[in-house]
């Protein structure tokens, strides 16, 4: 069986951007796709980082994401706007929509933005955090194809619809919640079945709703909660009504498969809440009330992580590394860099991580 | 040992009207307390209803809550404001901060209103509710004194702060979350040490971090999602921002306890975003949309409720057979009409609920 490598986040960048420059994306969309991507697994993220692009890769060719989408950011209010995503890369449509909303909390004290006819966005912690760098409060949603069972119910229903939250923390790197609402992402199924090993009890249900570990016959996911995952479930549907619905896009089984129907727009939302704490009572002392809590925090019996911890960490470690590559990783990428006459990035023997 | 018996809603509120005008609150502000605790109750939420009364009777008694706060609404921008509690009951300053929340969202897509210098507001759904009731989005945050550990702690830090959403539904009630961020609210804790029974296995803690069933014994609950409580703990701590520290509010163990220093302010906060769905893209047809995937998940295998359900079948016995008194409550009820001179209100055979 082969090992699995690691590759330099730079080396891998560069490669997924010669990539996606060879399917005609824009030089800015090649490098704010790919570094979104990189830095993602840099914080550990593997179900939604490097992993993916040779299946966004698949969809250009199918069609369905556009190199060149014609995205339109409408205003529709004092501190709100409607982002169109034409079809286009959901990082790409996301990072644009979210930037709108950093400029109308600025001017507003408070923007909202909605997404509508954009495909999978990553990890919905790219975009709060984006906000909290520059000194403000980053809310994140999204939503995407039917996968989490509604508490009580038997079939998937829903996404695993994100929520995030960042927080500007002084003299460190922002605060930052990122989570599915059900116990795990999707996406760590995909990788199971990809490398072949179990999934934890009591997340995941088979085909008649019984639970099930074997990564292969999973067909829907739990909410958040266990015996109180009315709450995740609950969750996840107010996080689907803000990102279809509200966006005119469609909601849970009527959202086109991610993985399957490769020709067929996904039509997804999202929706970024941005505020400016200068516009409240504590703002100016916030960045610093976040991070002498999380110290304190810290130095509690039993020493909790906060959010966000595991992250920081894996950053640590990969930017001195590398990012892990699994040999079925390693294979789609030698596949896309044929088709696309691109070399290969430099691997780098595997270190510290299994 | 007595038995429970039952209180019309409106002859309870009639009852609590009067005591709150006997300590000098205006009439406005009594019905608007009285009528918000009754509702809670009419839904079922027995840990934030009508049994809370006696308590912030006494905080008003103990000078800790005013009966004739000065309440301001500070507007900071064109979708803002901060409300200042003027240490005022947590419900009358909640309300007018999430109303002025409804008019910042009709004239700027979206508001966003901070509460300060405030105390407990009730059951955070009120507000949200309140929202989607003229076809708004309502989203609601509130926190209160250390009860919740990290995940991977052992002694309290955030409070059970909870978190709401809610969207108008065409031709019903607004669809409503509202929810703890722990598995169970600490009222429920509270109840249960008044009636003398057992919390479910896995929702807290004893002095010592170990799992604990007698409520007695409780110190501290756990977070949402069990194995997955870093979840629940992380939203926890993203609500404590938003409610404490952004509005220049103390947070988790620098907060006042609710049943203790009956002297102290709590100086609580909220938080409160409401949203013109009219700016978005799929606004016109949200209601409906609402509506239509309620319904649709009704009729999913395994029939799964949704959130929000069992409140409106509550309300529906409770209106016919009025509001459960357990006999402790009845007491209580008994000494405070007796201290403020006002009768007791009729009392009702128990009927249908245990």
């Amino acid at each position: 069986m082969a090992r699995q490598q690691n590759v330099g986040a730079e080396q891998w960048q560069q490669w997924a951007e010669a990539c996606l420059r060879a399917l005609d994306f824009s030089e800015a969309d090649a490098r704010c796709l790919a570094s979104s991507l990189a830095q993602t697994s840099l914080w550990g993220i593997d179900s939604h980082g490097i992993a993916r692009l040779p299946h966004y890769l698949n969809r250009v060719v199918h069609g369905s994401i556009l190199a060149r989408p014609d995205i339109r950011i409408e205003r529709s209010g004092p501190a709100t706007a409607q982002a169109h995503g034409g079809q286009g890369h959901g990082i790409v449509v996301a990072h644009r929509a979210n930037a709108a909303a950093l400029e109308l909390a600025r001017e507003a004290g408070v923007g909202a933005v909605g997404v509508s006819n954009s495909s999978h966005c990553g990890a919905i912690g790219l975009y709060t955090r984006a906000a909290a760098r520059e000194g403000l409060i980053g809310i994140g949603f999204t939503h995407s194809d039917a996968i989490a069972a509604p508490f009580g119910g038997r079939q998937p229903y829903f996404g695993t619809n994100p929520v995030s939250f960042a927080f500007p923390r002084q003299g460190g790197e922002p605060l930052c919640l990122d989570m599915a609402t059900t116990s795990i992402p999707w996406n760590r199924v995909v990788n199971a079945r990809r490398d072949g090993t179990a999934l934890p009890a009591g997340v995941a249900l088979d085909a008649e709703g019984r639970g099930a570990t074997d990564a292969a016959r999973v067909r829907a996911l739990t909410p958040l909660g266990g015996e109180y995952g009315h709450k995740g479930y609950g969750l996840a549907m107010m996080v689907e009504l803000l990102c279809g619905p509200l966006n005119g896009n469609p909601y849970g089984p009527h959202i086109g498969p991610m993985y399957e129907q490769l020709e067929r727009a996904r039509e997804l939302g999202a929706f970024f809440i941005v505020i400016d704490p200068a516009r409240f009572a504590g703002g100016a002392a916030l960045a610093a009330v976040v991070a002498g809590m999380a110290a304190e925090l810290a130095a509690q019996p039993g020493s909790p992580r906060a959010p966000g911890d595991p992250e920081l960490a894996a950053q640590a470690q990969r930017q001195a590394w590398g990012i892990p590559v699994p040999p079925a990783l390693k294979a789609e990428m030698a596949e896309w860099s044929g088709r696309l006459g691109q070399p290969l990035p430099p691997f780098l023997p595997p270190r510290g991580e299994a």
